[in-house]
């Protein structure tokens, strides 16, 4: 992560640090916390909760709540629900909370009366952004902007990053086939019938057990779970394979090597497919880390020659870090971890970054107004809370202290491994961005119920996942916390 | 509009009704206003709107931007930009401002500490909702839910509500297809994979002209302006013919209903053609108005004839009012107007709403959790605002004053036909939400920039129309000071 504000900025910044009391707001926090998990009722959820997922029930689908949540009671890493259950969470709402709840920096920008107006009047930042804007991406996405990746798009959610990021690939695709010439009359017309010229036959390449987001676009290059897609036209286009390694990595670095190179090679021979069939490769999207399939970690060699392969094609490479971005793996985008010589064309971004959007490479910026483009393109209310987030993760070098907290947590994941061979294998992880996985599926939805009844919640991914996201304020106590609740789990199972 | 509350929650809303001041926000509003527009600079935009237009482009694609503004001292109808430019404001952010401008009871919102944990904590609503979500749904949404759809899903924005309604609309289509019985593991796999019958060769019609969003579902749907479309892959669904009348409406019945029938044939022949080729269609998404695309009325019969239509076809009828819904063309759903026997099936909405979503009929809820799904899945920072924006637009009876000053618009609009024939026609409008015709696409642009010089911010829609999209307090005064303007400026044409 390097600061791209100007020097001017970079120093005004600097001195509003100063002005914070110069005891984190961290350590604060550790203080406020409860020192453990409480479960109070028999079961989980609560007869509080059961109630009250019966009444929502009356007016949507409510198969897929787990609890009611009491968020003023909440407080950093534990949340508290409506039965009075207090639980260490180590899912934070999907990945989406970047500090823990209530920070007080965060409450503090709210009742900053200087922010009203961005939380009451949401403007169309397209055509009429607030006077503030500029200031408040400048005091917050550009100083945690990717090397190589000056220029910046906001959207308001995941899925909308990820569709419009697809489409600037699209865009930029398109544009350097006409040699950068306008098109013609007979393009516009067909593209408003849907038919090449104006809206070409092209294809993105995503990868088995990947996940995008769930609107068509988003949802055409997600391969993690069938109940995602089932019933939903979808494009046809190529789905790659995405290395599942052997573990652990360091005994077996020859087989995993040699799976990498399968992999890009079938990345090679799709091009070539498509290319073939008159649907040309665009774009390729990757995660990188496969968040919601099932953690699975692709390695450096894997991304830089996904990078060497998309360049050698001229294919846009669109790095999605919805859920690894904004410091959990132990640097502020996990792409970072590869030392790429040449970064990603574009990465994409929402959850804990509060605010959906992407950066992009400066050649990638539409020749045109309105072709990337929305009524509200973002929202500055996001932005004041993300501002403030980033003063804080930046001033008290949360990424850093992910990284010594992850390094722990993950050696006590593998210690527990060890420990229950039969029942747990392949702990993984960068920062608290970390798994472990069970032997079968049922084992999985066990142990996760089990945990949410001894304080933890949590959640899987893939099939037989645990999946482990905390916040960027989660610590070594609260680790030891989690692998003694985690331990206990699997010694009555 | 019907409120479906219960009578309970009813009883709780009159209460809270009656704490309020006896003196409404709106009057208390029509005196802080300024008293008429106030233009300072000789150009708009100003020279610091310009510079910051410049700075801004460093960072993004800024083509698009008018002006920067400055909201804090925006209050009501009157938009006030960076060089203290006061403007009457009669485009509402693409018209997505319920209220104006600071009101007051979203002021008193955002101030109010007990609602400070909605704004700083957002949550996973599908898996881990707020203890106050059923209490913001009952208090907002469902007060103003359309008869005969008391189901309701939230969306972060109007893109995510059209792509999840078609996704509800492709749902509900396959279950019928399958009589119910849960998909064979074949299925399930094929949809892993973008192929049918798992990811089905399904289509969903809409029409010429029609705007919903641009997300590769939604954009495959929107038919309104090429720029909207270049360059992007798109699903080849059928495109209906939406009725363009003969106006003035009242000498050309004849014609026009005939217009009604042809469109009506035409989506009867896309059906059998499309089911024919193997790529049954499941939904037809329609606006009421086309907004984007040029202000387009639909009569009732047109839309009566859908419901039949796609009734009769066993279709999913999606009701787009994203632009028209909240109230401003003097019902709170603009499908009020048509008095159908049976309500569209799902009706989505964003803009004004603050927050996006649907409402459907309840066959239409998926039958498992995780269909439809996603992190967000909307805000309560926004059901906050909304609360309270309802509150203030069901006590004041503003849809009710909206038809007033629309009718009121509408007479003065067509007295400004009359006069400037020569470069105005088609007057035309529902409430407030109205439009007026220039002869030519330039004449359009050089009005739109001339009304920016008197101090009427407003913007344009199709080729060579001007669209009105105020806020609901917009009132006769608001009209007389437009209307002067207009007139001004066609008399200097």
């Amino acid at each position: 992560m390097i600061a791209k504000a100007s020097i001017a900025s970079q120093f005004k910044l600097i001195k509003k640090l100063v002005r914070i009391d110069s005891r984190s707001f961290s350590s604060t926090l550790s203080t406020q916390e409860p020192p453990e998990p409480r479960v109070v009722t028999h079961s989980v959820p609560g007869p509080r909760s059961v109630q009250m997922i019966k009444e929502l029930n009356a007016l949507q689908q409510t198969g897929a709540i787990q609890l009611f949540i009491d968020f003023e009671k909440s407080f950093g890493n534990y949340i508290c629900d409506v039965d009075g259950n207090v639980f260490l969470d180590i899912y934070s709402q999907i990945s989406s909370i970047p500090l823990g709840y209530n920070h007080p920096a965060l409450v503090a920008a709210v009742k900053d009366s200087k922010n009203f107006s961005s939380f009451i009047n949401r403007p169309a930042l397209g055509v009429l952004p607030n006077k503030e804007f500029i200031e408040q991406i400048k005091s917050s996405l550009m100083l945690v902007s990717p090397n190589g990746l000056p220029e910046i798009q906001t959207m308001a959610c995941g899925s909308c990053s990820v569709e419009n990021a697809l489409k600037t690939a699209c865009i930029w695709y398109q544009t350097k086939q006409r040699d950068g010439k306008p098109p013609s009359e007979g393009i516009f017309e067909s593209s408003m019938i849907n038919q090449p010229p104006g809206s070409p036959k092209l294809s993105i390449i995503s990868f088995k057990g990947g996940f995008h987001g769930r609107t068509f676009g988003a949802l055409s290059c997600t391969h993690s779970k069938p109940i995602h897609k089932l019933d939903i036209p979808a494009f046809e286009w190529p789905i790659a394979t995405f290395p599942l390694y052997k573990y652990p990595l360091e005994e077996n670095e020859r087989e995993n090597k040699a799976i990498d190179k399968k992999c890009i090679e079938h990345i090679e021979d799709l091009i070539e497919q498509f290319n073939k069939k008159g649907v040309p490769v665009a774009a390729l999207i990757v995660e990188p880390i496969q968040g919601e399939g099932g953690d699975n970690h692709g390695s450096a060699y894997f991304f830089k020659e996904i990078r060497r392969v998309t360049s050698k094609n001229g294919i846009a490479f669109v790095c999605d870090e919805v859920q690894t971005g904004g410091g959990a793996t132990g640097r502020f985008w996990a792409h970072e971890h590869w030392s790429l010589q040449t970064p990603p064309d574009i990465v994409t971004f929402s959850k804990k970054m509060l605010t959906g959007g992407f950066f992009y490479r400066p050649e990638f910026r539409p020749d045109a107004p309105y072709r990337i483009f929305n009524t509200w393109m973002g929202d500055p209310a996001k932005m004041v809370l993300l501002s403030a987030a980033i003063e804080v993760i930046l001033k008290e070098k949360l990424v850093e202290k992910i990284r010594e907290t992850g390094d722990y947590l993950l050696e006590n994941l593998k210690q527990t491994e060890k420990r229950y061979s039969h029942l747990v294998e392949k702990a993984r992880g960068k920062g608290t961005f970390a798994a472990i996985d069970f032997k079968t599926p049922q084992l999985q939805a066990t142990a996760i119920k089990k945990l949410h009844l001894h304080g933890i919640h949590c959640g899987g991914s893939g099939k037989q996942t645990l999946r482990i996201r905390t916040t960027l304020t989660f610590n070594k106590k609260h680790v030891d916390i989690f692998v003694d609740r985690l331990n206990k789990v699997l010694s009555e199972m």
